[in-house]
Parts: structure tokens; sequence; C-alpha cells
């Protein structure tokens, strides 16, 4: 195997060769800040995923190495992240109840199911499954994610327990559980999301007037969620509130990740095997938007097929360390390139970090409030939810806002996986219905010119025995039918009729349904007396046409141009 | 509402006011014609279905005369037809057993369901849907369709029992009853096949021969079935064969129809509605086609929308006679073409020749061996084996090829549902993939004009500092993400690259997911400082991206022709 293959498939040879002292050091820094950015994150969405804490911490670790090493981003920082960790609890909560044993080895099996199949996908090329989630889908449905994920965290704020996996269920749970409502739990909750908004908006002004410069001022206030982690923290051990009803994350092994094995049951895959699909799919686009947006910023390359590859080994990783599901997040990819991450060494040393963190700090959030925790995902999530892309739809394309529009609807009031599902087939459905009926013009000769132009729109020169059709669209199998009706109205009302010429300039492929059709109208135009010509066929259309059956019983010509058809009547 | 309108909705009133002597004359005489090849046909199909045989009269009776009333097809026939009887057969026998009274009411309530579903497509203008099934799937579906009736009717052949939903199920249980073959019976099915088969090939030219006319030798050898049904009748009557284990029709009941009520039981709409679905878009996809080519003789008009209405109506028509689900067939309405039928009141009297038939003649049956039936069953289906279409699509694109192989495979494997499920998903996947990957060529000018061409198929001229990118198809979800990475990857090759153009001459359309590439691609172009131009734009689309964010940003200019970029060096 020659260097360059090795590159291909190994990204870490690219940029490996090329490391130095500097790389280093700024390696180390990034490295250093998004460490204690994960650590909160990474607590947080395990128990978003119905996880223990420690889960999402191991889910940094393995995952960001193996990353690093298959990835061809060079800055994506990967682990839990919030959208794919709700789909992990709505998937698993299927069948098995969060917090039991079968739950966290389901999780592990989810991790394991959606590492193999990105590597299938990324081996075999097949990224363009990814295609089937189109932009509206995927905005409305990570608009919907997000409302599920904050009401969803609501019972950490109130102190109330709640469940579901939609937001009708959601709340309706929560209501009927009010009566548990704990003040003070409430009081951490909303304080530490009102900081929280305050770091976000308010801290890196302040910042900035009292001297700091905008990088470093940008960077503190992207850590400041830790100093929340902390002071809550310190809040519930010194008042004992955890004796008043606070829910504390309790206590969190000290140590490494012991190797875990997924389950190999078949009622376990059978189960997950749509959820993985979907989870790895979802994640994959959102990763791969994430990777290209930084890459532009220093022209680099991400290799589609290698990033499925580098997630896949990701969740392997997981899938073997005691994680759950993960992907390329958005904010600790930002993070780690505005520290100034030059290679994937710096998630490399991230690893180490959060390895430091786990073997040695985990007994001091014993008292960490969940509603900290809650806080923090509302805070990171509430970001997610846009409408705009319903009005943006709404005025670009009515199809495309049903899409939208019943994408938010599912995921809101059924749930996340049939959310998306009703996405896809409605993506599918309008595509399918638009093309099927292709912009078709009727044309005619502007006098004194070789240029065709549509009837209905140009004072145009037309011959009652020739009838030119243009059409606009490649032809395949939903719009072929649309062709014919068309065609055969023509002739039905055009008695006189002796020709029929379909421009073809706009006509990028005719597959093979399409070919049916066009002989069928051959035949169908013979019987009725019109002959049936084509023009301006482009080039590679017309070398797979030749030799098929359809050219060799043509009843009329092929013209190279439309103005040759001027030849039919004389 | 005007007569057009009303015409519209009834094109009895189209063809019935200048109905007068001569058509009837030639109506009539189409309508004996029809009617005696009717008779066999529609007992045999109702057999194929597993109900008795009087359903299959009862079928091509008020369905008929609805269609004459609500349908566009002046000649179509209406009634049981064999691939719409086999999907019949295979849904209701998922959860009936053949000849029981549930098995009877699902019959009737699949042609209410069919009935309902297609007056709601023509309603509503959804005869698009009917587009999902590419015509290579259809043919595929046909053929393995053909091969499982020829060999679920082995068994009336050979006398022995079967039962099966796909080729591996009927071949086992046909082989694990060979014990019963009956030589009897064999020799009768064998003789008719054999005798039904010189009918098709033999007679005509004998007749030819000893000087009848073309035209009525082609007609007589379309009821010289009815010999074979006289002949063997008798035959079995004369011989007591009954009573040496040839099956025969027994005792079908005389008279007309009752009234008969579709159950409304969840659990069976439940178990029937994607059969439904499926059975009538199958039935729409045959009867047009046959429509069509009737049609294009006489220069007619088929209006797709209202023919799902004259479908349904025929379904409910009979759903409410005790009849199967229906839809146009091929064969019978080219014999009431050649035969001379110039208005749908030929089906109508064809409708009363069949109660005439259910009326006086039902007993003549009794002695009518099953063999004989399927028989004639095998003759007729045999010619919808037609595996060309593997070969035809083979050469011209393997995709296709992919699509047919499965459904074929699918159906004679699995059974004919799935078989057109997989067909449909096959099809629909394979374009998203073909055009998830388009045509898309770098271009450079020719010298000394004003073209612009392939940089690696001709001789041209391009600028290290701009990048031109033609793209040979529309933008839509599925394609976007390979345009984006196609751009990327240019501009981290090519660091002094200042300029990207994209040349729309080829795109008809850019759907809302392409849009929000194209912004995409906007913005990180900017970061990279590149700046991002679109040439060659068509009106309709341009008109679209009027007033979108996409413009309102876009980083550099829309230029009317490719020329015009070569400003941009200047």
């Amino acid at each position: 195997m020659n260097v360059n293959k090795l590159k291909n498939y190994f990204p870490i040879f690219e940029w490996g060769v090329n490391y130095n002292k500097l790389t280093f050091s700024n390696d180390i820094m990034a490295a250093l800040i998004v460490t204690i950015m994960l650590v909160p994150q990474s607590l947080a969405y395990a128990m978003l995923a119905g996880l223990p804490p420690e889960m999402g911490l191991y889910a940094s670790m393995l995952p960001i190495i193996l990353y690093a090493i298959f990835g061809t981003s060079r800055t994506l920082a990967v682990g839990p992240v919030a959208v794919v960790s709700l789909l992990t609890a709505a998937s698993i909560g299927k069948f098995a109840l969060p917090g039991s044993s079968e739950y966290i080895i389901a999780a592990i099996t989810l991790a394991f199911m959606s590492g193999i199949f990105l590597i299938i996908l990324g081996f075999f090329k097949l990224g363009f499954l990814a295609n089937f989630l189109s932009h509206p889908v995927i905005s409305g449905f990570i608009t919907a994610s997000g409302i599920i994920i904050v009401t969803s965290q609501l019972k950490h704020i109130l102190g109330v327990n709640s469940s579901g996996h939609n937001l009708i269920e959601i709340i309706s749970v929560l209501f009927s559980n009010i009566n548990d409502f704990s003040f003070i739990t409430f009081a951490i909750g909303i304080s530490t999301i009102l900081f929280l908004f305050w770091v976000r908006n308010g801290l890196y002004p302040l910042l900035l007037s009292v001297g700091f410069k905008r990088h470093s001022a940008s960077l503190i206030s992207k850590i400041g969620p830790v100093a929340a982690i902390i002071a809550s923290t310190i809040f519930v051990w010194f008042f004992k509130l955890d004796f008043y009803g606070v829910k504390i994350v309790g206590e969190v092994p000290k140590g490494l990740p012991s190797l875990s094995v997924p389950s190999f049951s078949f009622s376990v895959w059978n189960s997950l095997i749509g959820s993985a699909i979907l989870l790895s799919l979802i994640g994959f686009v959102e990763s791969i938007s994430v990777a290209q947006t930084l890459a532009a910023k220093r022209r680099q390359r991400i290799n589609p097929d290698q990033e499925l590859i580098g997630l896949g080994m990701a969740n392997l990783g997981a899938a073997f360390s005691s994680g759950l599901p993960v992907t390329g997040g958005f904010s600790r990819s930002v993070v780690n390139y505005d520290a100034g991450a030059e290679t994937p060494a710096a998630g490399a040393f991230t690893a180490i970090g959060l390895c430091l963190v786990s073997l040695f700090l985990t007994p001091l959030i014993f008292f960490l409030p969940k509603a900290t925790l809650a806080a923090t995902i509302i805070v990171a999530v509430i970001s997610l939810i846009d409408f705009s892309i319903l009005k943006k739809t709404w005025f670009y394309s009515k199809a495309d806002f049903m899409a939208v529009f019943l994408t938010i609807l599912v995921t809101l009031v059924i749930g996340v996986e049939a959310g998306v599902i009703a996405g896809i087939l409605t993506s599918i459905l309008i595509h399918i219905f638009k093309t099927s009926r292709p912009h078709i013009a009727v044309v005619g000769q502007v006098p004194k010119t070789e240029h065709f132009r549509n009837v209905s729109r140009h004072n145009v020169i037309t011959d009652p025995k020739i009838l030119t059709i243009r059409v606009d669209e490649s032809l395949y199998f939903a719009n072929t039918r649309f062709l014919e009706d068309r065609i055969y109205k023509e002739i039905s009302k055009k008695l006189d009729l002796e020709h029929v010429v379909i421009m073809c300039s706009a006509i990028n492929t005719i597959d093979m349904s399409a070919l049916a059709s066009l002989e069928l109208i051959n035949e169908r135009l013979i019987i009725s007396g019109v002959k049936f010509h084509l023009s301006e066929v482009k080039g590679p259309v017309l070398d797979k046409l030749k030799g098929t059956n359809f050219i060799n019983k043509l009843s009329g010509q092929i013209f190279q141009s439309q103005f040759q058809t001027n030849s039919l009547t004389k």
C-alpha cells in the first residue's frame, strides 16, 4: 500500500508528519479549554439520554482519539450531543427502563450498531443515503427536538417526575406530578438558567470593557458554565440541600471506563436497527455540516466517505468503553477551533484531560444538582429552536413548508423517530409530485431567428401540422406519464397534426421508464398516423439512446437543432 | 352546472347525444362476441382469486355499466383480470380461508376500499401516485406474477392440492401432494392447453385459408376458447368423470347477483388497506395503458383523473353486487375494439349478455372441469411472462436492471405485495442515488468563441483565479451535498482561487434544500475569501430566487451569460 492511499484511510499520516512544538502548544491550550467546557456538557447529555453521568465522560475519551486517527476534520470534536442523546433515549426507552442494566447495554449496543453502519456506509461510499434528510426536514426536526429536550428537562428544574417521548406525554405527566414541586430545586434551576444566559450575552461585553482581548473574552465566556457547576455544587453541599429534596448527581465511579461489550441478542438488534440507522444518518449530517464550516475557514478538505469511517470508529470506541452514541458537536468544535486547535491531536489531549477528570475529580461532583445540568442543557438547546425555516419555506415553496411542518408536528405529537420518518417520506413524495408535472411548453419559432420559444409567452410562428413540445426536466418514471398524457391530449384536439417533436434541450437524463414511455408514444403516434421526432438531444443522452428499440423504431428523425425541423414542411 | 362540466364528470353525455342506429348495431355485435369470450375468463379469474365462479360473472355486470357512465375510454372493458385476481387472493389469503364466508366478504370489502381509494385519487387529482410504479418495476412484476399464476394453476391440471403465496410455497406443497396425481384430469388439462395454443396460433391461418376474411378469422379465433369449455364439459358429463376424481365447477347459483355489503370492521380494513392501495394503483396503471393504446387508434382522449373515478365506480359496483376487484383488461378490451365497439354502450350490452348467461345458462357449466379453467388461465397468462425487460434494462441502465431483478426475485420468493413494494422502494432509491451524483463539469472558454465547454473534453481557456462549474441537473435535496463537496474539494486544491461560478444553464429547479446549500456555499466561500457567482440562470428559477436570503447575501454576481464572467478578471 503506498503512502497516499494510507493517508486516505488514516488521515493521521497527513498531519502527523508535520507536527512540531508550536502546533503542540496550540493543541494543548485548546484541549484544556475544551476539557473544561466538556465536563458539564458530557454529564448533562448522558443525563438527557437517561444514562449514568460518567458514561457521558467516557463517550468523550476513546471516541475522540479514534476520530483523531480516522476523521478528516482537523478540529471537529466528537462526543455526546443533544439531538443524538435524545434519539438514544427515544429508541432505548421503547423497551428498557432508564437506569436499568438493560438500558445501559442497549445504549452501548446502539453505539456499536451505529458505528458498524457508519463504517459500512463509508467503506461502500454510500454517504448519499444521508441526502434523504433534506435541509428543511433536518431544520424542522432539530427545532422540534429542541422543544422536546427543553420540555423533558423541566422536570429537573421543577423537581417533579416526568417521562414520555413526545410533548403531550411529557407535559401531561409533568402536570399530574406538579404537587411534588420543589421550590429550592426550582430556585437553583432558574438562577442557573439566568446566569448561563448572562454568561452567553452579558459576560463577553463585560470582559471586553475591563480590558480583555476579544479572543480571550470569547473563550472565557464559553467556559463560564463551569462556574455555575462549581457554585451550585458548593451551595448544595454547604446547605445540605439534598436533604431538602434537591436531587443530586450522587456517586460517580472514579477511574477510567471499563471495557464494555454490546449485546448480540437478536431481539435487541431487531428493536434497535431502525433507530441506529436514523441516529447515524442524523449524526452524520450534523457532524459533516460542522466539519465543513470549520474546514472552509482554513480551506481544508473534508472527505465525506472518510468522515463516515471516522464517526463510525468513534461510535465503536464508545461501544467498547461504556460510552453512548456520539457525533461531531457544534459548540465543542467551534470552541476547539477558536481556542486554536490545529490538529486532531488537540482532541487526543482533550481525551487525556477528561481521563484525568474521571480519575481524580468525580468525587467533587457528588453534590452537583441535577437542576444545574438541566439548566445547562436548556440553555444550550434553546438556540437550536428556530422557527424561521417555516417562514422561509412558506415564501419559497409551499411543498417544502409542508415537509417542515409535518416533521415538526409529528416529532412533537408522536415522537422523534416518527418525525424524521414522516419528514423523509414527505420530502420524497413532494419531490416525486413536483417532478411528476414538469414544466412543458409548446414552442414556436421567433420570426426571423432560429430561436424557438413558448407559444403562450411569445409571438411565434407555428405550423398546424407540427407540434413541438419542450420539456424542462429530465425524463424519469415520475413524469413520463404526464408527458404521454399531454401529447395524447394535443393529438386528440388537433386532428390535422402530422408531426410531434420533443425539444430535448433541457433533458439531462432519460431513465428506463421514460424510454419505455417514449417507445409507447412512438407506437401510438404511428397508429394515429403521426410521426414522432426529437430535437436538440444532449450528447450523453443520445449516446445512451443509440441502439435501443426506441431509436430503431422511431417513425421520425432526430434533429440536431430545432431549426432543422422546418424541413418537415418542405 | 353547465353542460361541458357535466360532460367532464359524466362522459356518457359526450357520446350519448350522438348515439344512432348504426352505432347501436355495431355495439350489439361487439357485445355478443365479448360476452362469449368473457364467460370462461370471468369464471377462471374468480377461481384464481379463490372465489366462487359466479362472482367472476357478477364482477362483469354492474362494474361494466358504471364504467360506461363514468369512464373516458370508449372501448375499455372492465372486469376481473389475472394480476388483480392474484393480488386479491394474496391479500385476503393472509387472514381468511379460501371458500369461507369471511374470504368472500373480504373480497367484497377489498373491491369497496379500492373503489373509494380510486375515487379519492381521481377527485383530488392524485393520479401521480401511480408514477411510483415505474415501467421496469411493473414489467418485472407482471412477469413474476404470470409465473406465480401459472404455477398456482398447475394443481388443477395435475389434480392435486396446493396453496401458497410464492413460488417456493406453491411448488413445495405441490410436490408433497404429488401422489394424488389424477391422470384423467391431467389429460383434460393438457389437451385443453394444447387446443388453446392451437386456437391462438393455428386457427387464424386455417380460417384464412378456407376463405374467411382477416377480421372475422381474428374474432372467431378469439372466442375459440368457448369450444374447449363446451367440449370438456360435455366430455366430463358424458363419461361421468367427476366420479373418477376430475374436479368440476359444480353448482353455480342461477340468477342475478344479490346486493352485497362490505365489512366495516376496523381489523378487516386495517389488514386490507395496504393491499387495496397497491391493487388500485396496479390496476389503474394497467387499465390506463390499455385505454390509451386503444384511444390512440381513433385519436380519442383519455382523461387519467376521470379514469380513476370510472374505475373507482366500477369497483364500488363490484362491491355492492357480490363481485371481486376489477380493472380494465387488455384482451377483452382489444376484442371489444376489434369487434367494432364504438361506444361504452357496448359494455352495457355485454353486461346484459352476462346477466342472461347468469339467469339461464349456469346449470350448463355444472360439469365444467376446473382443469379447463386452469388451462384458460395458463394460456392467457403465459403471454404476460416476458423476460426481455431484464435484457433491455441490462443494456440501458444497470440501476433499472437491479430494480426489475429485485422486483421479480422478491415477488417469486416472498410474494406479490412484497415484490411491488421492493420494486417501488428500489426505484426511488435508485433515482435518488443517480440524481445524487449529477453530471458536473468544470468548464472553460472555447478560444475565439463565446462558448464554454467541459475542460476534460475540449481544448479551452481557463483562468486560475476562476473556477466555473456547470451542473447538468436540477438542484434538489438529493444532490446538493454532492455539489457542495465538489466545490469545497476544488477550493482546497486551488489556493489562488478567487471566484467560483456555477453555470446554471441546465438547472430547471432549485428546491429549498438546494437553496439552503447555496446559502451555505456562499457563506463558506466568504470565509475562505472566495466570491460566489451564478451564470445563465433560467427565468423561472431566477424569479423564485429573487428576494431570498441567498440572493441578498450573495458575495458575487448573477451573470446573464457565462461569457460575461470574463469581466471578473479585468
